[in-house]
């Protein structure tokens, strides 16, 4: 096992009805900004769950962050913000909401240049302070409510870029699985595969003698699988909503990761789909990682048994036949929820290819377990997925 | 899945060489008191590690912390934190010095009576504040590094008794798995059963639903059959170490727990023994939970077939035969590290089920996830382990 550091200071507040108790852990004594999507939340009632937590709360709204929340959305909360003199941020959606919080909060306290800083590539600059925050998560996916990562895109020059910092933790995220009832099949969807991938970055890399780690991880995995398609099949299950809202929670709150190599090689390039075609975050993972399990399948070998086992019950065939199978399930798995594999099931063109491998030779990127995925094997990894 | 709510803010430092980094966690604007018990830490070095990590900080130290602490000793404590005017706790050594310093804590910015009344089970008074602590663990096993749990004897009436706050919880706690190659044998196979029954007083109930707690717990469960016995045979085997360690730590920060119901009956019972007997912890759990699990089969059906067959590959024969299997899998396992599971084994005579029956009744004690293990089925349990 490597060696590791772990803080995870965020509360949560599960179960039906949480709601209803945000009030004990808000500040009486500052202005609130509540801060929403495109209006879900009027329709499934946690905004007037919400409203009603906040009587006798100073407080008020900001509404229309996007899906894939952009810079220029969150310059302009960063404005209201300073303004209204905001002292906390509370933040009721899913993870795009969360996200772009993280970012408002970091950026409403920083006054030595653009906030752009904390994301761009070239002079990376680190999240010093924040104003504090909590949330109000609506759509089990992202684990950004409990954990410290921001994914904000850019417009003007279609980035789409990350960060982190434990000063952007919320204090708390309620997570109520009855908001998982009003989801379209879509959100679910996604929210399955985002997760399950989260995992496989934390786990599809090489062994180092962490089994508890690995086991932690294949838990989870298994539990998506079992639970995903149940909420899909009917959407009022509150124990497979619960348990599919609590498995997306684990998947990204850090300690699945720690000890062991983490990759990120799929979300990298998955990035840069949806920042040229705007696809949804999961579906660009859907794509690439069965790219990235096969261009990889000898540096991942030894893991990629064992999730062929462990997960598919694969014991048979010879390596080449077991890993081959192992993509396949995965594949299938992701298609069984609605999530196409390939490119041009997105009408992606394989110009699109040319023009991110362009960019990772300018950018000079190095990704994955062994930093060793550059633009050329980046390249290979999508021309598998033609 | 039940309603909860979880945070647990404790850093964890985890490795080798990780004791010199603790300076940075440490406040340099108050006296620090270190803490310890019986002076193995001047043996394996930790001590030494301890203070070249303190040099310029203003500390001082106390030892002398007592296996299954003392209310008496601790007071002792409390009354040096005073007098120095001390401003941070440094817990050095195992769960004993951690469960310790952190009444200690707790103790010392009590000013409304005596901090007894934080473990009395008539009058119970909830924690409200406490001294910043924080702990170089040298054994694992208790998982007290983790968590805001503590327990604490008292000699004068032979008592143990437990108490739990979020305002104990150490602001950091230092995981170093070479501390466990100089561990004696019993120490480890405390630590192996320790953390095993940790996980399954969280685990051993009733379903309701949980499948990744189930599978998170499983996990750890796994992990401990498979690297607690590397480790006895090899104190030397840095990964099986680490392994070991992290998994008792785990097993009880309270992530095993969530939304589903816990027993602690086991435990319950164990420290009577521990109190009237002195018989180390680990060893009382290891004496109480087969009688716990045959005595309360019924109740606990469901699970003890999981448990058998995720656990122990326990698939064939009837209902009966299965548990039975799983009871003798799990006593097989705690004597495979040395460990005896029957009463006589530690001298202990029937006498001993009769006080603690009386005490039980006179406290009305109810424990377990039904809350109906009352004094007349401890003895039951007891019994069985005659």
């Amino acid at each position: 096992m490597n060696n590791f550091e772990y803080k995870n200071p965020v509360k949560i507040l599960f179960g039906k009805g949480q709601i209803a108790h945000i009030g004990k852990e808000l500040p009486a004594d500052t202005k609130i900004l509540v801060l929403y999507g495109g209006g879900s939340i009027f329709k499934n009632g946690v905004y007037d769950q919400t409203a009603k937590a906040l009587e006798g709360f100073d407080w008020m709204e900001f509404g229309g962050i996007e899906a894939n929340p952009t810079y220029e959305t969150c310059m302009e909360a960063v404005k209201v913000v300073k303004r209204e003199k905001i002292g906390f941020l509370l933040a009721v959606g899913g993870g795009s909401v969360l996200d772009a919080v993280k970012f408002i909060a970091a950026a409403a306290l920083y006054e030595n240049g653009d906030p752009w800083d904390f994301l761009s590539q070239r002079n990376k600059i680190n999240v010093e302070r924040a104003l504090p925050l909590g949330s109000v998560l609506t759509l089990p996916a992202t684990g950004s409510e409990m954990n410290g990562n921001s994914v904000i895109s850019r417009t003007s020059t279609q980035e789409k870029m990350a960060f982190s910092s434990i000063h952007v933790m919320p204090q708390f995220s309620v997570l109520d699985p009855e908001t998982v009832f009003s989801l379209p099949d879509r959100q679910v969807a996604n929210g399955i595969v985002d997760a399950f991938v989260h995992v496989i970055e934390q786990y599809l890399t090489y062994p180092v003698n962490a089994p508890l780690q690995d086991r932690q991880a294949e838990g989870v995995l298994l539990t998506l699988i079992e639970e995903g398609p149940k909420v899909l099949a009917n959407r009022q299950d509150y124990d497979a909503a619960a348990n599919f809202m609590w498995s997306a929670t684990i998947a990204l709150n850090g300690l699945l990761g720690v000890g062991v190599p983490q990759d990120w090689a799929t979300h990298g390039i998955g990035h840069e789909l949806t920042a040229y075609h705007g696809i949804d975050h999961a579906r660009t993972l859907a794509i690439v990682l069965p790219g990235m399990m096969d261009i990889r399948r000898k540096q991942k070998e030894a893991k990629i048994l064992q999730y062929g086992e462990r997960i598919w019950n694969i014991t048979e065939g010879s390596v080449g036949e077991r890993i081959d199978k192992a993509i396949q399930k995965t594949v299938e798995f992701f298609e069984s929820v609605g999530i196409p594999t390939r490119l041009p099931d997105y009408d992606v063109p394989a110009e699109t290819i040319d023009r991110i491998e362009a960019r990772f030779t300018n950018r000079g990127t190095l990704m994955g377990e062994h930093r060793d995925i550059d633009a050329a094997e980046t390249r290979r990894i999508l021309e598998r997925q033609l």
